[in-house]
């Protein structure tokens, strides 16, 4: 009887999982370059992180989230999302108050969502996302945006869609909203339950409906952009003048609210428009958040970031046919025979794995020929073989696979030989 | 009203994940060399994959893990081991199938056991570890055991202590647990509560209880090597003819037999024997389960790994005070000043960045001299200043912060000028 690994989860076998680490290094590096610092937080929280940090009338914290009680009693939940998570480790650490501000981190995480596992959506995935928090220079918006579409031009897509938006300060917010539970209140009837009570909570929510994406009351409702006061707008107008000085190209789509309560002023998408994507094409999203520090119990601190999907990620590399440089060729492969020779072989072995070599042995008793063939599925660059004779005679026999030149070398010279051969020749380092 | 952290787990702040990140990718580096693969797996299993993978008797299942229901009604539990969950994986991924045996695998994994936190022991943990599968060569324990010693080796460490013993096949410990149950059950009585139901269940842990440790009965216990069968004592010895061949001392300790039931034939412990490093000193365990893949539902498959715990090798390198090498200097920040500079500077920053250059700018609105000083905090190699002139006649002037030398670059010149300043001189790359 099998049991197998939970609905909506994935094993990241060895050969998936080089392609992985490629992209996540890449990203380490890129985040190097622009500045910002890695930070890890626990798997869960207390619940109340993300019911106050994402907000109780959102989809994550009301269908979503893997919440449970611990043997103590206490509610905890699996990390739905990053932001809150961050904002309550900043918070807690007291990082407001480093003389370094504004605080840019960086982070892979895992998050958790209860949702019908679907192609690109699963219960347990990947992200990797920033905060920058401390700083509301529009300057930092832009940057952020510029690190996500670094980050997915450097790992070489190109159909890519950054769609932008302002929802405004407080006062912007506020006025829209009014103005949208008016346009919404004579068509109350007409819409989805889900709207029907976002209608009270958070009507900007209506506007992403999928149900009543057609209802004629949506065309007709007001655009954010005309309701921003002068403040917002100034901010806005900036966000993109950035944008467009480092070359960026954006779309701005007065209906992108993005799911979460906690954002105000920028927001934005990136997708892929890659044929064959699939359904889901949003990549990547992220926005403005001022004020959530002071919401998880910090002073009042601007915030900004973003999360980006790695299985999506991983997914729109495929769709564009972007090869991942990957090395499958093992560096020495060390073939044995004879009863007496396996002490010796496992001593080479330790020695030149001692000195940085990557080598492999045979493991399963298998005889000579096997071992070869074994040497040839791992594109073994340099075959070893030490057989009774070459024992005796203190002498390892080198074969280089790409040249099918052979020499005997003494098992004294063996590290510095193959030293020269992989590190020095190669280029390898 | 602040949120903490979850009690028992902790926060990864930039600073400290550095060291991680330094410490994840030596490994990295060294699982690569001993050619081992990545794998890894979801955070929760289906609570079965533990309760059998583990063993229903052991402290692990009984006391320490977060089980919970989902939406669905499915119970789930936190990973609380690696084991377990990576033999679930090969077993449903069908990696007995790969011709390339034995499957080498490692993982770095977050585990979760629910026990009172203390110093060196946390809910949430981070691990490193190993497994391999698919072979029953005693040279595979050595590698193994090998592996783990490596790491701590390359990292620093030197007051290190290795443990080995033999729970043997089969046979050779059920005969022991026989000898087991009769030396200790005239004692029943006189045994804690745990050790009272482990006489029946498990009696090879009534030899690591905590409570009954002076229990005279326990000097007088059988040694697990007087009932080796002639089998297991010829694959111990063989373990240890590997191990003395590579050079790597070990101690051999009859009582250690590991808190998990899965175990056979070769177990280790890597203890650190660094003064102040505190009361728990086991750094890493492990051994070979044969028999593990098959009662997961897949093929008989012989099996052997290790787990190191990741916040104790950081602990033991702060007592064997090693100092992790982090680079802690921004390569350039720019200084921008007057109201029209700021769009030049963004775009600057954008091009440096695009090429590769780590470079930071402020974000604060502050002053020439805070962002002098700001360069300062940042320990800055180079600092680009941009004031109202440079930006009339496009230059910029670069002071190296090494030597105090200070040069006019032209605008268009200078992702050249700074990619040799930093990537071709102090030979980055």
């Amino acid at each position: 009887m099998n049991i197998n690994a939970p609905r909506g989860t994935a094993d990241i076998l060895p050969k998936e999982s080089q392609k992985w680490q490629y992209v996540e290094n890449k990203i380490k590096g890129i985040c190097e370059t622009y500045h910002f610092d890695e930070i890890r937080t626990p798997l869960f929280e207390h619940t109340e992180v993300f019911a106050r940090g994402v907000g109780e009338s959102t989809d994550i914290v009301q269908k979503e989230m893997y919440t449970f009680l611990d043997r103590g009693g206490r509610s905890l939940t699996l990390r739905p999302e990053g932001t809150a998570a961050v904002t309550r480790a900043f918070v807690q650490n007291k990082l407001f108050g480093d003389p370094n501000q504004p605080v840019k981190l960086y982070y892979f995480m895992q998050m958790f969502r209860y949702e019908r596992p679907q192609h690109g959506r699963m219960r347990q995935l990947n992200q990797f996302g920033v905060e920058v928090m401390g700083s509301e220079d529009p300057a930092v918006d832009a940057e952020v945006i510029d690190l996500a579409m670094t980050v997915y031009r450097e790992l070489g897509l190109s159909s890519l869609k950054l769609v932008i938006n302002s929802l405004g300060d407080k006062e912007s917010r506020k006025n829209y909203r009014d103005a949208l539970i008016k346009h919404f209140t004579p068509h109350k009837e007409e819409l989805c339950k889900d709207c029907q009570s976002r209608l009270e909570q958070n009507p900007l929510r209506i506007l992403d409906c999928k149900v009543d994406r057609e209802h004629p009351a949506m065309k007709t409702a007001p655009s954010i952009l005309e309701y921003l006061n002068d403040e917002s707008k100034e901010y806005f107008e900036q966000v993109k003048a950035y944008l467009d000085v480092m070359g960026i190209e954006y779309v701005v789509d007065p209906n992108l609210v993005r799911g979460l309560d906690y954002y105000n002023h920028t927001a934005f998408e990136i997708m892929s428009e890659a044929e064959g994507f699939g359904a889901i094409t949003t990549l990547a999203g992220g926005g403005r958040y001022n004020g959530l520090v002071e919401q998880l119990g910090g002073p009042n601190t601007p915030g900004m970031g973003f999360g980006m999907g790695m299985e999506r990620l991983l997914l729109a590399l495929e769709a564009e046919n972007v090869e991942i440089p990957l090395d499958d060729q093992l560096d020495c492969y060390l073939v044995a025979m004879g009863e007496n020779v396996k002490k010796e072989a496992v001593r080479i072995v330790h020695e030149l794995r001692k000195n940085g070599i990557q080598v492999d042995q045979d493991y399963q008793g298998r005889k000579f020929k096997a071992q070869f063939k074994a040497a040839d599925r791992y594109k073994a660059k340099f075959v070893l073989v030490l057989g009774e004779d070459e024992l005796k005679n203190r002498v390892v026999n080198v074969k280089n696979m790409a040249t099918g030149e052979q020499t005997e070398v003494p098992l004294d010279q063996l590290v510095t030989t193959m030293k020269e051969n992989l590190l020095g020749g190669v280029g390898h380092e």
